[in-house]
């Protein structure tokens, strides 16, 4: 799957960089319950667009965009799950 | 380019919100300067990880690739600056 010799690593490093990236994001929002700094659209439109990448993954039978995806999805939603409940506590 | 009788448009919509996802967390972070429930390790993985996805895109001659994440890495790039300099102020 890894092949060093076509460029193709750039992808896989890149796939496996921005998926872990939410998991530090996530584990900080769960232990702080702080999201005042982050923004509600953004987590509205990124989870949307990582559910159409799920839905591509799907479509073209991948199973690893359909696992990395699936894995990003549900950090994501827990960072937007806690944005939602702190704006609603605050209005 | 868009063929909706394909399924191709899922990672059309897909990419398009995942990229755009960064302009409002931009634009709050700009005008707020709060960066406290932003992850620093996040934005680092994050910023990593789209240069790799900008390298996969030029390797491939994709130019879709190649301006979508040259925009994601400017809009993330510029909330790790902030980022950085408001840990660099707490020190």
């Amino acid at each position: 799957m890894f092949d060093f010799f076509t460029g193709d690593h750039f992808s896989y490093i890149a796939a496996i960089l921005t998926t872990i990236a939410f998991i530090p994001q996530a584990v900080q929002t769960i232990i702080t319950r702080d999201t005042d700094a982050i923004s509600l659209e953004m987590y509205i439109c990124f989870c949307t667009g990582v559910f159409f990448w799920l839905c591509y993954g799907v479509h073209i039978g991948s199973w690893a965009m359909m696992i990395a995806n699936s894995f990003t999805l549900v950090l994501s939603l827990i960072i937007l799950s806690y944005k939602i409940f702190n704006e609603r506590k605050k209005a």
